[in-house]
C-alpha cells in the first residue's frame, strides 16, 4: 500500500452546520455569572461586546446550527481539509497503532483559527460592527482575524503581548499585512493599559491583560466589538467544522478511532476535533478515548482547580466555571505561545468534569522531538503547540507497540511551524529549557480565585 | 455567485505523466556544450552528477514521460493544488478580465520546488546514491530538497548563499528540522570555496558560488549526487504538473486562459504553468499569450544576451545557450531571493526566441504593493517571487478595463510569503529601494562571456 494516504472530501461535504455539543450533554454546564451581581449573565450583558447572532450561539442548546453562505463560501477556500494516515511515521515508530492526522495548516493563516474568525467578522459585520478589537499571544489568532477582517471589509485592532510583539514581529508583519492594527499590550490606548504602564513601564504584558485592553475597546465604543480565539462557546462551535469533517474522512478510510488527541490552551482547536465524536458517543455511537494534552508550564486541566474565574487579568469578563490555574498566574516562558493561558474553555471543563475526557501534560523538549520526527516522516512541520498534540499520539502509538494491539489514533495538527522557527533553532541549539511554574506562585494565583457561592 | 470559486480535482487526476514541451517544439533548442571541448555534452559527461535516469529525462524528446508510482504517492500529499478564481480580487479592481490562480504553497514547503525535489530524491536513491549537493539563495529550494530528502532517506548538503544564510536564519532551520545540513557558501568544505575565502574571507557568496561548490562535492565523491532546483529541462519537465492540472481545472470552470503569467528567475515556475498551454497551442489548440515576468533588477531574459554561458561563477557547469546577464554578472540586492540568478532556463530561453513567450520586468516596490492588494482579497500572502506574477497578472487584468474587454488571465501563485515577512516589514516601513543594475557591471559581465563558435 502506499506510504501516502490522503482521504479528501468533495467540496459539497464541508459541514452545512456547526455541532453543538450542548445538546447531547446529560447535565449542562454552570451557568456564566456576572461578576458585579454573581447571577447569571444574561444575552443583554453581553450585548456591548458580541453581536447577538454570537451571543445567541454562545447560550444555544440547539445540536446543529446553521453555518451562513458566505462564512461556508470562504471556508471553501482550504476545506474540507485533508486527514492524513501516518504511515511513514507508523513505519518509523514500529508500532501496530493506526495513526490518522486532520491537518488545519492549510488555512491561509497557517492554522485553524481562521474556523471562527471567519464567521466572528461575518455576524459583526452583518450587525453593522465597523471594527473589531481582540488580544493575541503568539499571533495565530490576531493573524487569523486580521484575515477575516479584510475579508469582510471590518477593522481590526489586535492587543498583542508585549513580550510576543517584541520577539515575533514577523506575526505582526502578517497582521499588517491584513491591513490590522496590532499594538503592543499593555499600551497606552485604554485605561487598563495605562495604568498598567504607569505603575511598571517595561511590564511585558499577559495574555489575560491584553483581554483587559481588547474588552475595555469595545466596552466603551458603540462601533466596535471584541472577539476572542478561543474558550467560548461559540468558538468551539465554530471550530466544530474540523470534526465533523474528520468523521467524514474515517469513514472514507474505513476506521473510526479509538483514540482521539488535541492539544489545549483555551480549548477551541481540541474541541474542534473532539466534540463531534463525544456528541456521537453521547447519542449511543462508538465509545472513544478522548485526550487532551496541555504543557507542563501551563497545566490548567491537570493541576488547576475547577472554579469560577475571571478570563482576564482586568477583571472585566464574566466569571466562568472552569478550570484555572487563576487569573493572576504567570506561566514561565515556552514556546507554544498559544497554550499559555491560565483557564480552560468552561465547556472542556465541563466534559473534563464528566469524565467524557482525559488530560495529560507535557513538558515542550519532549513535545519538539516528537515534532521533528514528525515532520522527518510525513513532512509538515507542526507549530510548537500542535507538537503537543503529536506528542501525543506517538505515546499512544508506542503504547500500542508494547502491549501489541492496533489502535486507530486521530490527532488534531491545528497548525505548521513556519512561523515559529525560532523555537526550532533554539531546540536544535540545545537552549529549551522544561521550566516549571512556581508552586507558590500558584497557591497563590488560586488563593486569589474570586469566592462565589454554588449557585441554586 | 459565490466570491470563493475553487476549482478542486480529484486525487486520481493528478498527472500520470510529467509533459515534454521539447516534443512539440517547431526546433530543437541549442546544445548543451562541453565547456572544454565545445562539444555537445553526451550523459556520461553528467553521470558524475545525476543518475541516468534524470540525464535521459534531461535530453527526452518524448511528448509524456511517466511519473513513478513512489513520485505521485508523495504528490498527493498536496496535489492536485487548488486553483482559484480571484472574484474578490476582480472587484477590488474594477475589472471585467477573470483572473484565476494555481497556487502551490500548499506543499509542506510552501512552494512548487517540491514538484521536482521528490522526483530528483527519489530517482538518486533508486540509483543508490547516498547524499545530494545542492545550492540555495533565499532558501525554498534547499528546504524542498531537505524535506525530499528526509522523505526518501537521503541525505542533504545544502550550500546557501552566505548573505542569506545570515539573514534568513529561519530558512536555515526549517532544512535542519527535515535532517538536511545547511553550510554558508563560499565554505571551507570545497577547493573554491577555500579559494575564495583565502581571497576575501568576507566573501558574501552568490547561487553562482554556492552551484560551484555544490557541484565540487558530487563531482568528488562518488557517493553524492548533485540537485539543481530550476533551469535544467528535467527540473522544468517536473513543474508541468502544475500546468496539466491548471488545464483540466480550467476546463472545470468551463474557461480558457487568454494570458498565462509566471514570474522567472531560473525559469521553473513559469514553465511549469506554461509549457503544458504552450504545447496545446503548438499541437493546434487555442493560442494563448504567456508572459514570463521578472525583476528589473536582474532581467535575463529582457536586457540579458542569448549566448552560451556558464551556470555557475566558478565555471565548473556545462555551457548552455541562454538569456544571461554574465555569469560574473552581481544583481544588486532586492527580496525575491529566488529570482536573483544570472541565467535563464535554456527551454525558457529557446521559447523566448521562438516567439512563443513575452516577458517584462517590474521592481520589487510595485509587486509588494501588488501582493498586499492580492492578500487583503484573496487571504494569502504571496512570496516576494510571486507577486511578480501578481502585479504582472494585475497589470493585464486593468488593461482589459481600459480596453472595455473580458479576458481570461491565470497565473501562478508559485508559494507563500510565511519566511519572507522582513521584506514585507521593510515595505511597510518604507524601506524598500527598488535599485537598478549597474549598467557597466553588466556591460563588463557579458564580455566575459565565454567565445563559442556557432555549433554546425
Amino acid at each position: 500500500m502506499s506510504d501516502q494516504v490522503k482521504y479528501v472530501l468533495d467540496e459539497e461535504r464541508i459541514p452545512r452546520t456547526w455541532y453543538n455539543l450542548m445538546a447531547d450533554l446529560p447535565t449542562p454546564p454552570p451557568p456564566v455569572l456576572h461578576p458585579g451581581t454573581l447571577k447569571p449573565v444574561g444575552p443583554d450583558d453581553l450585548a456591548p461586546l458580541f453581536p447577538m447572532s454570537l451571543i445567541m450561539q454562545e447560550v444555544s442548546t440547539e445540536r446543529d446550527i446553521e453555518i451562513p453562505g458566505p462564512v461556508r463560501d470562504v471556508y471553501r477556500q482550504w476545506r474540507p481539509s485533508p486527514l492524513y494516515r501516518a504511515r511513514r511515521l507508523e513505519k518509523a515508530l514500529q508500532t501496530p497503532a493506526r495513526i490518522y492526522y486532520k491537518y488545519e495548516g492549510v488555512s491561509p493563516a497557517g492554522s485553524h483559527k481562521p474556523n471562527t474568525a471567519v464567521p466572528q467578522a461575518f455576524y459583526n459585520k452583518e450587525a453593522g460592527i465597523r471594527k473589531i478589537s481582540t488580544e493575541t499571544g503568539a499571533g495565530q489568532w490576531g493573524s487569523s482575524l486580521a484575515f477575516a477582517g479584510a475579508l469582510f471589509g471590518i477593522e481590526v485592532q489586535v492587543f498583542m503581548v508585549r513580550v510576543s510583539f517584541n520577539q515575533k514581529p514577523y506575526r505582526r508583519a502578517l497582521m499588517e499585512s491584513y491591513g490590522a492594527r496590532c499594538v503592543a499590550s499593555p499600551s497606552m490606548e485604554t485605561n487598563f493599559g495605562r495604568a498598567l504602564l504607569a505603575k511598571s513601564p517595561d511590564n511585558n504584558g499577559s495574555l489575560g491583560i491584553a483581554i483587559s485592553e481588547a474588552v475595555e475597546v469595545a466596552a466603551t465604543n458603540a462601533d466596535t466589538n471584541y472577539a476572542l480565539g478561543s474558550v467560548l462557546n461559540h468558538v468551539l462551535l465554530h471550530q466544530t467544522v474540523v470534526g465533523q469533517e474528520a468523521i467524514a474522512q474515517m469513514e472514507l478510510a474505513g476506521d473510526y478511532p479509538d483514540i482521539v488527541v488535541g492539544c489545549t490552551g483555551g480549548g477551541s482547536n481540541f474541541a474542534g476535533i473532539a466534540f463531534p465524536f463525544i456528541g456521537a458517543q453521547l447519542r449511543g455511537g462508538r465509545k472513544v478515548r478522548v485526550i487532551a494534552i496541555e504543557p507542563a508550564a501551563c497545566p490548567s486541566l491537570t493541576r488547576g482547580r475547577y472554579a469560577y474565574d475571571f478570563g482576564d487579568t482586568g477583571h472585566m469578563t464574566p466569571l466562568a466555571k472552569m478550570h484555572t490555574l487563576g487569573s493572576a498566574f504567570m506561566p514561565p516562558g515556552f514556546h507554544a505561545g498559544g497554550l499559555r493561558y491560565h483557564g480552560m474553555a468552561p465547556l472542556v471543563s465541563h466534559v473534563k468534569e464528566l469524565g467524557l475526557i482525559e488530560a495529560k501534560a507535557y513538558h515542550q523538549t519532549a513535545c519538539f522531538d516528537a515534532g521533528v520526527l514528525f515532520a522527518r516522516n510525513e513532512g509538515i512541520l507542526p507549530a510548537p503547540e500542535a507538537n503537543h498534540a503529536v506528542k501525543g499520539a506517538i505515546d499512544e502509538a508506542m503504547r500500542c507497540k508494547e502491549e501489541g494491539v492496533s489502535r486507530s489514533i486521530l490527532f488534531n495538527l491545528c497548525g505548521h511551524g513556519h512561523f515559529d522557527m525560532q523555537a526550532y533553532m533554539d531546540y536544535f541549539a540545545g537552549k529549551l529549557v522544561d521550566q516549571n511554574y512556581d508552586e507558590s506562585e500558584l497557591a497563590m494565583a488560586l488563593a486569589g480565585l474570586p469566592s462565589v457561592p454554588e449557585p441554586a
